[in-house]
């Protein structure tokens, strides 16, 4: 093929992206169509000229990650993926974008469609995510890569908009890859100097490329973005610099080629038919809607090279099983995510009636039980490591230039942490757990969210669960926090009553696949309660039982004890009540209903007890019953104080309980 | 007073924020000594040299705002309002520091002690607020300061730790202050190298300064903290810039004076007995605990000079209301938040019947009317003022050097923006309004709940309210997202029906003075029904009546009209239906027994209908409803698709009515 031959084909290949993604935005009639118009000839660069992937086996340990953090931009990587031979992305997904029943959402959705690294769209934490995804592959590759074995070795890229820029998570995405010195890093700015509702000058004026600078960060320039080979000298460039992740500020036109271009309006709105037309006048394309050229189809399709490289690396593998054993099989089992067949007997236990222990001071025992087990258990806190209980004792740390360390300082930037873990998930084998005050959810709620939608076991520890937590005050006590987390689908939230259901609380978190856990746990210490880590893995269950009970009062975490001090403040009084621990709605809700029905018995009277807002009990106190719970924020003082003022007492739950009898 | 008298009183006065802020902490048992003992020379000199306040009005409009950022350090700012003589802060308040009933909470709690500028704690947030003080000024001074009458013209500071800037909302609100050039901003960096976890340089790398050049500011150094005259060189230095923000680095020991010194062990921990008299030692201190030396209380006490401010200010505004009349009375009803006594004859209209509507756009409708009338409501949001329109026509752009306009580009900085809001907020009299998609709220929740925590009324425009939005998909469907603002005390949330709901609930929103307002807007058309001003403002009621009726369907917003539709439905097999409009569970569950019970009649069975997380509705279905919500996270297809596939259909409810009944 001549040189010009290939310049010309390499053309129509960007055009190719360029009109399937208009023509489904507009066969939508809905959708982005200014960024793929701009964005395109960097993801082909990028896709034909560096990613190492294999269309056939999308999940290929492998290959390079690439996630699009402008996730509006989809019918850009829904192209890529059709053009470069994904087998599950035809035609006719494309031609039915944002359509129900097919694999093109209108945002990237991971699990919905094979091919993607990531979900995105809420800005700022694709990229944000791929900090996680270079950590991850910098952790494995020092813990399990020998000489001549570079098992893990790939890169990762991302392409970004400049509202991913503005997003506070870039910050501590971006400070946390610099100062980790993430060569293998790289991301694409987009630079089209236009967001939705106004060129970028009227809403920033930031030296991006002086900000990064300063997080460590390599910079480089692309003057035309149109230019291929601009584009690929300056990766080529980003990957000779081991020390330091490279962003490549890539200068754009918004919606090119169209009559809209360079402008707001063409962000966010479908071309319009005769836009469309005017658009592939422009591009010097003639062919119907939604057509591949055949030349087109023959250079992009990625199938043979992508079977090639996982070959080479099925091979390099089997060499390293061959050469190193026990750490192959270790590698396989990791990847598989197996959990050791004794995990319940590695797990502590704590004696019945013995020393009352803060559930954090338990959960820190219980990983450094784990973290024996599972050498893949790692991560760490926004900066509250002493206060969370999340250090793995001689895991060692995870700095600039040493990566095999366990733990991470994330520094305080919870967002930030919380999308490395998702990212870090998402690179394969590895068991994340990131950790902070449970009021600071608040903080990476929006990554929560993305570990539910991305269906990432990782774990949230997150502790000073309630006005338990005392003297700090009412910015720090977590009344609302709960019913934030225990909303997101998918997710366990699990608030354990001691130690031993702490203990459980874990397992059940590795055991959990299908999303993250969060774990709320207590600053202050709580007695060792009667053990039945079975009850726990149900979600809830009856902790003291009483014969014909008039009353089930049912409790989490540290107003378990009160309730079973309640109980017995009741039986002196004549009234028989039965006790519930229910630390996991989510769990207890997916039981039987006969299991339910035998724990909260149908037409029993309930009074549930959570030092927290109320919400999420009134699905189990139903009519006619009660909930002693936190309706304001909470104080500061000490937290026995506390628990007295507002409520959570032996005589007011007593008093509660024969107001509803 | 020689000069070196001079130097020992104000040598002297340090130690004495020093040692009343460890003593605090002591007799607490808890608290963080180490900031105030670093941060105490800096403090001392923005209060004693530049700050206007006056102590015995802390409400004074013309005062300059001070926002200690690192709201840990509180018995920092403790000490100095007792010092400068603010009456209710006592010697005995400071010696209960962190105890129920007095005004030292373990952060400093706005609206709980007198003299703060803002609630702060969870760290980023009160800097971020600061930038918001700073808009308010420029914005009053812009629209009411008039030659010869600078009303409206103080400065802004505030103290941040390392945590605050590495927290992601710093980005946001640094990048949003140099872009507007806010030049009476002041940010002080209480730059000791130490965070709680570890010496921040294993968290971080970034330069700092570098950074804050990126984004328009003028950065100083202060090579040695404990030295007052280089604080107030710089300081001064800084009042000079009015074109740029400027950070002061200030290089401090964290911990100063005690055994601890410059390590994290410093940082959030008593130092105990011996550890307070050994640094009383070092500090040569030599009083009894809580003493307050004379000198020390004459030279500090501001009383008598910050009545002078006040007096000269006051007289000030007495001239501007002679010389210009109009805009006086204007300034004084702004300042009260005085609403229009016709209030509701302004708000827009809609015939019952009429051309269906989205609520997004009866919502700018609504704010285009408001903002006629009520000249400080002015806002923007994060990027999507076209989807949320929050545009004020004619209102002008809130641009770099021009403060006059109404319109702010916030970028895509959702958390950024709310915590500007509560900001404006706080500084007095404007009325903030701030605007993105429900989902993002995941992403200012943080400061939606400051907001609440400090009962400041700003309006929050979330827009595209459920799986409604449609193809954009689950990433942008805020199922889980009412659930979290719901939770939070103290802030309303209301989700109106139609055009007319929106204009009721707006009119709620600027009427509640105790807190936040989410107003849920649709994306898409919704019917205009039966329209009930008086009802809407109960936060529920009967939209329409059945004689007999077996059951009670709730909803709220787009699911009302299917609520109405189902009911006819069900009319036709013989179920008379009640529907019940729920905009605002909030103002609902406050109305008296009786009215609530006439709206939902005891012991009738209940559907509530709301295409979102379930969790809200069990509170008011019972035993023996139903609820039709989501379950999981919705879907990328046209709205009507989704509703049809997720249940939210006449078939369904009719179904699900049976099923009950």
């Amino acid at each position: 093929m001549s040189e010009n031959t290939s310049q010309n084909v390499e053309q129509l290949s960007v055009n190719t992206i360029r009109t399937l993604s208009i023509d489904g935005v507009q066969a939508a009639n809905s959708g982005h169509p200014g960024a793929p118009l701009g964005a395109a000839p960097m993801t082909y660069v990028v896709w034909q000229k560096f990613l190492r992937f294999n269309p056939r086996h999308p999940e290929w340990m492998g290959r390079d990650r690439f996630v699009l953090s402008a996730g509006h931009a989809s019918m850009l990587i829904y192209s890529m993926l059709h053009l470069t031979g994904y087998p599950e992305m035809t035609l006719d997904d494309l031609k039915n974008f944002r359509q129900w029943g097919y694999h093109t959402p209108g945002h990237p959705e991971f699990f919905h469609t094979k091919g993607l690294d990531a979900t995105t769209g809420p800005l700022g934490q694709g990229a944000a995510m791929t900090v996680g995804l270079a950590m991850g592959e910098r952790f494995l590759a020092a813990k399990y890569n020998r000489e001549g074995f570079p098992i893990f070795d790939n890169y990762t890229y991302s392409i970004l908009g400049d509202g991913d820029l503005q997003e506070g998570v870039n910050h501590e995405a971006a400070a946390l890859a610099g100062h980790l010195k993430l060569g293998k890093l790289i991301w694409l700015h987009d630079d089209n100097s236009v967001q939705l509702d106004t060129a970028t000058f009227k809403a920033e004026s930031e030296d991006t490329a002086a900000r990064f600078r300063a997080y460590g960060w390599e910079v480089l320039r692309v003057q035309d973005g149109n230019n291929l080979q601009e584009i690929e000298n300056a990766i080529r460039q980003a990957q000779t610099n081991k020390d330091q992740p490279t962003l490549i500020q890539v200068k754009t036109v918004i919606g090119f080629g169209s009559p809209r271009a360079g402008t707001s309006k063409a962000h966010g709105e479908p071309l319009g038919e005769e836009g469309v037309a005017e658009t592939k006048r422009a591009l010097g394309w003639d062919y119907p809607p939604f057509t591949v050229p055949d030349e087109v189809r023959a250079h992009m399709d990625a199938t043979g090279r992508g079977q090639g490289y996982e070959d080479a690396w099925n091979k390099l593998m089997d060499e390293y099983r061959a050469a190193h054993p026990e750490l192959g099989k270790e590698v396989d089992a990791m990847l598989a995510r197996d959990l050791p067949a004794n995990l319940n007997e590695i797990l502590p236990s704590y004696e019945v009636g013995g020393k009352a222990m803060a559930t954090r001071n338990a959960s820190g025992e219980v990983i450094n039980a784990l973290a024996k087990v599972i050498p893949t258990l790692m991560g760490g806190s926004a900066d509250l490591s002493g206060s969370t209980k999340t250090t793995i004792k001689d895991g060692g740390e995870f700095l600039p230039g040493s990566y095999e360390g366990r733990n991470v300082y994330f520094g305080v930037r919870e967002f930030g942490m919380a999308a490395a873990g998702n990212g870090l998930s998402l690179y394969g084998g590895i068991r994340p757990l990131v950790g902070t005050f449970a009021v600071f959810a608040d903080y990476l709620k929006p990554a929560f969210r993305l570990s539910a939608i991305q269906m990432q076991p990782v774990t949230y520890v997150l502790t000073h669960d309630s006005i338990g937590l005392g003297e700090d005050g009412p910015t720090h006590q977590p009344v609302d926090q709960l019913a934030m987390l225990r909303s997101v689908p998918g997710a366990h939230v699990i608030r354990p009553a001691d130690a031993n259901e702490t203990a459980a609380a874990w397992a059940m978190a590795l055991e959990y696949d299908k999303g993250p856990t969060a774990l709320i746990l207590s600053r202050q210490d709580l007695p060792i309660l009667p053990r039945n880590h079975a009850g726990v893995k149900k979600g809830a269950y009856v902790v003291k039982d009483a014969e014909n009970a008039q009353v089930i009062l049912i409790a989490s975490g540290s107003e378990v004890a009160l309730a079973l001090d309640s109980a017995e403040a009741l039986a002196k009084e004549g009234v028989n009540a039965r006790v519930v621990s229910m630390p996991c709605m989510e769990v207890f809700r997916a039981q039987d209903q006969a299991y339910r029905d035998s724990v909260l018995t149908p037409n029993t009277k309930r009074v549930a007890i959570e030092a927290l807002a109320k919400m999420p009990w009134y699905e189990w106190v139903g009519s006619g019953g009660a909930i002693i719970g936190m309706d304001t924020f909470g104080a500061s003082a000490p937290a026995k104080v506390l628990f007295e003022k507002f409520g959570f007492s032996v005589e007011n739950v007593v008093k509660t309980v024969k107001g509803i009898l």
